[in-house]
């Protein structure tokens, strides 16, 4: 099954390509550079495969890289998304020569700035659940926001930096404003300076490179979860989470719990 | 350039349509029944628009109910996109026909079980950001923000509910875990409830048809936002946001800040 629509895909690529390059369609979006049309979704493939579409390994670094770069044309969620579709488009062709990456837009900082789930992990999950079966999808989800939220960030420095060095933190949540606030508390630097904005910058070309490592080795039959759920957010769960005594949180999955809840006093839980 | 585009897509839609049921895609996948290969990004238009996708208005109701059957399918995130994305595929065809709806299933419960930002509105962030330009997309992604975090939800009944009744809180809050919990707080049901996922599924559909009478006000040019960031958060970003003496917040919307600050003293800002 998957020969044939890998054998598929790639003989799709070629007709996709040379659709493009039609003189009705370019009238229609005006004399974009192709790779500029791909990336809105205006190529013309003649069929598409099921869902999920069809991964093969692509290199992290040029994942990494092209989310750096995608960073600076529409944030950190179409930043992530495209670092990786976008090199799936390269490679595989086929359906990604279709997806409207640039929707992706919506996420940037915590969705157009409320500061919720950090755009990077929605662009993230958004594609690792593109391309992978549910259970394996939500197995890699689970890792990246684990990792994401117990880690030393950003860990990937961009070939072309417009710093040469930025702090790193832990993150400890997945929220977009926990994230972005611990990192100025600890790097010292305001949350609208440039310095900031090139650590997100890093930061989602971090996780794009992580979710294709994790992505090869998934197709590799070689993944295995390194970050778990840590304990204390396993024994506030044990109450709190589905089945628990005080059944009133409806999440599986925390880095921490106090990073919010500040005032959980130590003789929590008082009988 | 509106009127060049939705001919083009009528003549696509008849194509697209035509060519789904062709003998060579339904062995690719199957016997699947029509709308299915169509939610499964299967169909095979011959060309595709420019980004963003066109939108023509549709039914809320209709909306909503199909938000409320496609949250049992795959959650609440792609129970909103799916709600209002199939109405399109139906009406529109042409591009719509190929997306596919059911990667937007990570999203659930604040994606895979992680309780952050509420899949209801992510969904319709990202359905808001495929059919407008971003202007027009950030300012009803706002709208539908500070809708749901103020107003008394779920406030749509689906026509034939699992349960006649469902209570309503006021979320305070775009996260999912903040969301879920002052619902149960307040109504007294479990988080692992069945009366919870109902909550969550008339939720859906709520959100799902305010976007849509959003997107049908934008499309009349008669869209004006109802709800505005609450005063006191703007105090708060006035110091803590952009441009502010404390400026560690990057952030420019959100509900409530206190309902996650919990320690604010009477006295803050202390000097």
């Amino acid at each position: 099954m998957e020969t044939t629509r890998r054998e598929l895909l790639k003989g799709m690529t070629g007709m996709a390509l040379g659709a493009v390059a039609t003189s009705a369609l370019a009238g229609l979006v005006g004399c974009a550079p192709k790779e500029a049309m791909a990336a809105q979704g205006t190529a013309t493939p003649t069929a598409a495969p099921a869902f999920p579409w069809p991964y093969q390994k692509v290199d992290p670094i040029a994942a990494a890289e092209r989310a750096y770069a995608a960073y600076s044309q529409g944030g950190c969620m179409f930043g992530a998304f495209e670092g990786i579709l976008g090199e799936l488009r390269d490679k595989v062709g086929g359906p990604y020569l279709t997806f409207p990456s640039a929707m992706m837009k919506y996420g940037a900082a915590g969705v157009v700035g409320w500061g919720t789930l950090c755009g990077a992990l929605n662009g993230a999950a958004a594609l690792l659940y593109l391309v992978l079966d549910a259970k394996a999808a939500t197995a890699l989800i689970n890792e990246v926001f684990a990792w994401y939220g117990s880690e030393e960030l950003p860990n990937y420095k961009p070939k072309a930096p417009k710093f040469d060095t930025i702090k790193t933190s832990v993150a400890n949540s997945p929220l977009c404003h926990v994230s972005v606030t611990t990192w100025s508390v600890k790097s010292g630097f305001k949350t609208g300076s440039p310095e900031r904005a090139e650590r997100c910058a890093w930061l989602t070309a971090s996780v794009a490179k992580y979710a294709v490592e994790l992505l090869n080795q998934q197709a590799d039959s070689a993944f295995k979860a390194a970050h778990e759920v840590p304990q204390d957010v396993k024994a506030c769960l044990s109450c709190h989470g589905k089945g628990g005594e005080v059944e009133n949180v409806h999440a599986t999955s925390a880095t921490s719990c106090t990073v919010c809840h500040t005032d959980i006093k130590p003789n929590h839980p008082s009988k």
